[in-house]
């Protein structure tokens, strides 16, 4: 692999620099470098660090099919069944679809991935399969590593944790669960069954978990002493975690979160409009790690989503109500840095030494890029130049 | 100016056809069309009529300008401070940072639009003017009509109400408000002055009432009371009306919404993140308008926006918590249709007869449109070719 000269960047703390890439790594960061390898010129223009989808879906995915107008009612039990009826019939999960999402994903600057695939009596491991068929094909160009995702319920629907567990076993590196009490209606059954498979085999766990309110906290507090009691620090992350957001007293607000800080349970966040914003502020004060993710992008669960992690950025600093740079540095960070702490990506970030998985954006400050979500000018994946101007090489 | 043709284009209800544009309206809607002038093949794309941005405030803009990290503390008092204090040594209003935003507007898609323009002893008339300056230079690729905007307070800052009915007698179409109660703290005193200005010189109002709650509906009964007395029915909105999207009861809302209707009092909302959605589907139901608008873009209030009427739907569509195509083709009409009822724009719309104001987008249906935002691959004010692919023609 030919060094890669990256000449004239700024970095996201406003240093004007080159960067030189060596062996798939940053191996200088400096100013006047020079390589006998390719140089790009980059005009002067924003270096951020590849983006980490930390909550995404992609076996559900209809990108790059047909437009299917939303057809689920309201709830999320008629959401599932509306998609258990319907995933058949439109061909889900399907590995074209999935690797479209991919190559969106890839061209908006995505370098990691964690995505959840549904695990149930109904599609048994096909998700996983579809998923790793796709990202074969793409290898080298995003690192995507899976959540054995319990879709329809886990106690509730037998057969299910048969299925997680041999999930697990062939290699997809995080167990799921999904609403312990809202979903299962047997929290203390779920968690155990989850934590038990990840005790075993040293497996991370990633909960959903949309209970609000003294519902949800209470839920964080059975999972924070699951992680402690099996000494899983720093394998946990609760995805939507609204109990969290609001409906609890501040006090209360805090020790969770100073909890999960000692614990290193992540929060991920979607950055949902309708529901109340993730204390974000609060987290990165503790020590605790807010990630952030898509969620479903053009599935049976929403029409929307495009794969952008800057846009995903954005909908996160809006809804938490920044305008200040540092504070939409935050959101930024959560769809970087916070990610890769959540994924537990060793030699993540714009230093030298670290992997070369970045992107340029035409941008002065990591705000502006937030602000407008310019078309990545170049994105590269361990030192490969993997897309330009929003379109894969070759 | 010649006949354009627009060959194999898909309107918004699904129907393939041609559309033939002659004199600046559009003369034909159909199959097999054909013409001696230019012929632009769209290739099955769907075309959109020309978003009308119904509320910005395009004289508060930094676009183009160097980036401006956000400076306010968090209050609105505060922000109005903040703004009066450094919007000369930041050297706003400006025509050329004007003019810049006006062009992205365009390019996005944008062919009408009202923007509030600051109005006070500090400014005087001097945004009128530097905005119809960006204007004068545009003539043609964008309408844009103005309200006279008492942004630091009507009678509670001397001086402001002449020069308000100065901006108007100078032809400022609109003559604006601010917080009757909420900033003026003499709601009765604030509504007749400006209803009075209205009322003489048959100019309309466009009143930013960000009051929540029962303040905020108490005054849209004010506003409404005054329509009616003064037989102004078809010439009012309300901007912003956080008061009609909640804390109050679904009868009371349910009532103004009926008096909007029949006194045709338009509401213009910026689908903000932080607050309660407006009541689109009831207000739609009702025979009442939403219009709907960027706000600021890039100024001394938000670093956010970037003048793309699409993306502010999106905002709508998802703060509205819809996702069927019907649904979130509301959002859409509120970015297209509503604001031209709301700024009474005359032979609007994808209609033989209609002037010809229209975008090509990427996208096989309304809801695609909005999900995505693709470039605008053409963009006609009346007639003619004012943007190619997000760049400006000439």
């Amino acid at each position: 692999m030919n060094d890669l000269l990256l000449r004239s960047v700024t970095l996201p703390d406003g240093t004007a620099t080159d960067l030189l890439i060596s062996a798939g790594r940053i191996a200088r960061i400096g100013n006047g470098l020079t390589t006998e390898g390719t140089v790009e010129d980059c005009g002067g223009a924003l270096v951020l660090p590849g983006f980490v989808d930390a909550h995404c879906h992609v076996d559900k995915t209809l990108w790059g099919g047909p437009w299917v107008p939303h057809s689920a009612a309201g709830g999320l039990a008629e959401v599932i069944a509306n998609e258990r009826r319907r995933r058949g019939e439109l061909g889900i999960p399907s590995p074209d679809y999935i690797g479209a999402l991919l190559d969106a994903m890839i061209a908006h600057g995505t370098t990691h991935a964690r995505s959840h695939v549904d695990v149930d009596p109904g599609v048994g491991l096909g998700g996983v399969e579809a998923v790793r068929e796709a990202l074969a094909r793409r290898k080298g160009r995003i690192d995507v590593e899976l959540v054995a995702f319990p879709q329809e319920g886990l106690l509730s629907k037998p057969g299910t944790l048969a299925l997680l567990e041999e999930a697990v076993r062939s290699g997809v590196e995080n167990i799921g669960g999904l609403d312990p009490a809202g979903i299962d209606n047997d929290p203390v059954g779920q968690l155990d069954a989850v934590f038990d498979i990840a005790g075993r085999y040293g497996c991370g766990v990633d909960i959903h978990l949309h209970d609000e309110g003294p519902l949800g906290a209470w839920q964080f507090d059975l999972i924070i002493e699951r992680t402690r009691v099996l000494g899983l620090a720093g394998k946990v992350t609760i995805s939507h975690g609204f109990g969290l957001c609001g409906g609890i007293s501040a006090e209360r607000q805090e020790r969770i979160i100073a909890a999960m800080a000692e614990q290193r349970i992540s929060m991920t966040t979607v950055a949902p409009v309708t529901r109340p914003a993730p204390p974000l502020r609060a987290m990165v004060a503790a020590g605790a790690t807010l990630a952030c993710g898509n969620d479903g992008v053009r599935d049976l669960w929403s029409p929307y989503g495009t794969g952008d992690m800057l846009e995903r950025a954005l909908f996160l600093a809006q809804g938490c109500g920044f305008r200040r740079d540092e504070d939409i540095e935050l959101a930024l960070d959560a769809a970087t840095h916070g990610g890769a702490r959540a994924l537990g990506l060793a030699d993540y970030g714009l230093a030298e030494g670290c992997f070369a998985d970045l992107c340029i954006v035409d941008a002065r400050v990591p705000a502006e890029a937030v602000a407008t979500r310019p078309p990545r000018t170049l994105v590269v994946k361990s030192g490969t130049i993997v897309a330009r101007h929003g379109t894969l090489t070759n």
